[in-house]
């Protein structure tokens, strides 16, 4: 049996909602928000700021070898906000068996036997529609945002992980959620979790 | 419900079991060595030839852009043999339903609403097992073969479709099967190939 269940997941795939059903289905906590609150409390930064630099590179980083960041001032936030993330999460895991959404946590517990990494994406015109259902209309084609985002999100990946974001060999398991629909997703996930060695 | 199924595969990862396992199930036929056949009668090269050449890159184009073959002579064989195969693929997946092993059916039969792609892979030392057990021992170390492979073959489906291959983006399922097993692997891709729309 698979007791710990990382979901990473492309923004608006229905990736947090597969997790938290997952969650309910196999009656073990799901973390998503908590591990930011968390990360909140220990590092002194709010929220909303960890959310956003817990999982998203900055123009910072990718710039940061043409402007005056590569001379060393220390950590930035964002690898201080990486070092608690890492504690919290294995913390988390250690408590027992749950589902943990994003925030690299296939990275972070990628040593334990009991981990099952799943990745969930969705065709962008889906993931489009979705996301200014639940979030509202921008001024910003929601098309770009989303691209914008997963190349934040990959480089994010890219510089703490040094693996590629949504190469299917970093999973166990990669479904389109566009093809394979939300609760089948569920039932899928929960049966291999549960008959996995 | 999918009626064409492609099985893109590791090799060594229990793909080829997974296809032919899913056809039986659905009752449909599975084309894997049929290709190799249709595409020897129609092109007069020999089947072992195909074998490699439908599927793995040559060291010459890789290193085309250093040698002589830059000065263009028309089609490689290699060119030729993509030709056949596109033109066979298409063909069988208009008979009817069936799966697909390997040659980038895939991405060939993109356009297709009821296709449904599938990527299986393993952990490289379950498939370094396999391929001794299957193809018997060599000179050469398992692992470095299977790794030499995974090159040539995913710099092959490159070439030919300028995707990445085992990028889980392309694919609508993807599923490790040392994880998933194979008999859970062929119960899930048939539950999801029955169920999505």
């Amino acid at each position: 049996m698979k007791k710990i269940i990382t979901i990473s997941r492309e923004f608006g795939s229905g990736g947090r909602t597969i997790g938290k059903r997952l969650a309910e289905e196999l009656g073990v906590p799901c973390y998503d928000s908590e591990i930011i609150e968390k990360v909140a409390v220990e590092s002194g930064f709010a929220e909303e700021y960890i959310k956003d630099k817990g999982e998203y590179t900055q123009p910072s980083l990718i710039m940061g070898l043409f402007t005056n960041r590569t001379l060393y001032t220390g950590p930035s936030n964002e690898d201080k906000i990486w070092i608690i993330q890492c504690k919290i999460i294995k913390e988390l895991a250690s408590k027992g068996p749950c589902v943990i959404v994003g925030r690299c946590a296939d990275y972070i517990l990628r040593n334990r036997d009991d981990l099952m990494k799943v990745f969930i994406y969705a065709d962008i015109e889906e993931r489009a529609k979705r996301i200014v259902e639940h979030y509202g209309e921008t001024h910003e084609d929601p098309i770009k945002r989303l691209k914008d985002k997963d190349k934040r999100r990959a480089a994010y990946y890219q510089h703490y992980t040094d693996m590629n974001w949504g190469a299917s060999r970093n999973y166990d398991v990669c479904l389109n959620s566009s093809v394979v629909g939300i609760e089948k997703s569920v039932k899928i996930l929960k049966d291999i979790a549960l008959n996995a060695d």
